[in-house]
């Protein structure tokens, strides 16, 4: 399903009216949260992938927790639009934080629910150790939803800085996944 | 396909112009028919999923009874669009729900027809068993239908209820299917 | 690929302005070439699931006539939308049927490069038979296109009654399929 | 997901006002592009597949150069549609000429990704051998991306024949996928 949203999400780019490079040039901000967002859905893509593979059963719980996930990430192309078509005003650049922020948190219930669906000898509860990310993340999306009322471009550094924390691949837990 | 379908329902969230709350808060409408429709997709996508799998072969009958649970299932976005952007008025309340009537039909008839290819000895039969809330659903779809006419609250009361009663997991069916 | 055409087709399904029930009969002329529609590609669906299921191996020629009568069907959701919301009037209702014969002659050209594949004991030869299907129904598109300059209703009946002969499905080919 | 990107692209095709024949040769140059770009991600998706299918295991860089080549094809809607628009003028040409040079960067940055990590006995790069197409495609479409400033014609034929060459199945490629 993520293969749809992240390529539904290119309706967002409205074919402008006019043939010019200026008229491109207005388009800079929805292309730059087009690309923020294409590079979201594509870590949980990943990570989501990797991890549903750790299931050898899928119970009633993780069935719904993996829905409840999929409605927030669902929502990434109209948060990013409506962000992108304002140029990174206050408001849209919050509910685009408070849209990642609840990706987050259903991502790290799914990830519990999975582990406790597991018992003693999770493979996914070794595979992410200590998961210092999944830690961290919250609190900088928090900071950048504060930031964002105040000065939306330091809101929107943090989601960068953010999504490079997730692309550089963790060498530990690829070799737990590999074995 | 359902997961198509869920996808491209949020095409409907339309972005809006301007980057206030207020402009937020005149699509929360719309945002709550979304979250509903996602809902009974979402419950669609899983009871069908388990159906299917329980199918050996597939006939020609089969094949077209799923394509009618597809037809009425397909038309959800057009219909939670209508009813959310109208901020649930009666008729597109009340064609709301019989969007929804026709697909629970359609699942009961896809349902029978595979029952009647298993035979005897259906796993699909046992599995359901007494199909309590297939049977209680059309009554309160046509409850629904009725009091969109003349409270659509109550209406989308009932189209929330009837989510619910589908959400909490069947044990028995789960005990079935694992066999 | 199939799957997609027919869920994004609803979206030539434009929520209207206004909540009564005359917007919506307003909205009927483009329902009715949804259904139409939608049991076209079901039904090539259908068919064209069977018959790639008869290829072992793949050929480059196989695979530009399969992209070739994707093409085509992927061309549906516009012409159907354009018949729809001009209400049947001629010009629609021929590119309509151009549409469908251009992909019934696509079917026929990907039909004939499997069978040319497979050699002699081509399963899928077996399958089809004498095909009068196959062969009646370019002459009644041809009727149908015809018709549309004259009264398109003529050509609408035509549509449905070509689609209904498809529909039937055929004892004998299931039969050499489940082999 | 290019099935997916393959099918959307339709939706660039807007129904037009108006059930006349002249509407729809206004709509001429946007079909015209259509059936270019068609062509463009129906060849990555043969290649992309046969490339994929290479690869035993898939590590982070893989990966991730193969979300890198899929975002400059989801581009390629929003490109076709505006180069359709302006009618071929020279920014939109010039801009779907970029778009398609980014994909073609991308494919060989993929291709070597593979290669790298398949070693020393690489199926890969057995079976692109001396790779002249890919070689060759950089430049023209630098050659063309020049000629839309100049005379979009000429840009466009340099597209068209672009996809000419890779239509054409490489038999020697071939011979190698199959063993």
């Amino acid at each position: 399903m993520l293969a749809i949203v992240i390529t539904i999400m290119v309706l967002e780019l409205k074919v402008p009216h006019g043939d010019s490079f200026e008229v491109l040039q207005n388009l800079f901000p929805v292309f730059l949260s087009y690309i923020l967002s294409f590079v979201y859905i594509a870590i949980y893509w990943n990570n989501h992938h990797h991890m549903i593979h750790t299931c050898k059963s899928v119970t009633g719980g993780i069935l719904w927790a993996n829905l409840h996930l999929l409605f927030w990430l669902s929502l990434v192309p109209f948060s990013t639009g409506w962000m992108g078509e304002n140029h990174f005003t206050s408001v849209p650049t919050l509910l685009y934080g408070l849209n990642l922020l609840f990706a987050a948190l259903a991502y790290f219930v799914l990830q519990r629910t999975i582990i406790h669906s597991q018992g003693k000898n999770s493979i996914l509860k070794k595979a992410i150790g200590s998961d210092w990310k999944g830690r961290v993340s919250p609190l900088i999306y928090n900071a950048a939803i504060a930031a964002s009322l105040w000065t939306p471009m330091v809101a929107l550094l943090l989601y960068a800085l953010l999504a490079l924390i997730w692309i550089v691949p963790d060498q530990r837990i690829e070799k737990v996944y590999r074995q």
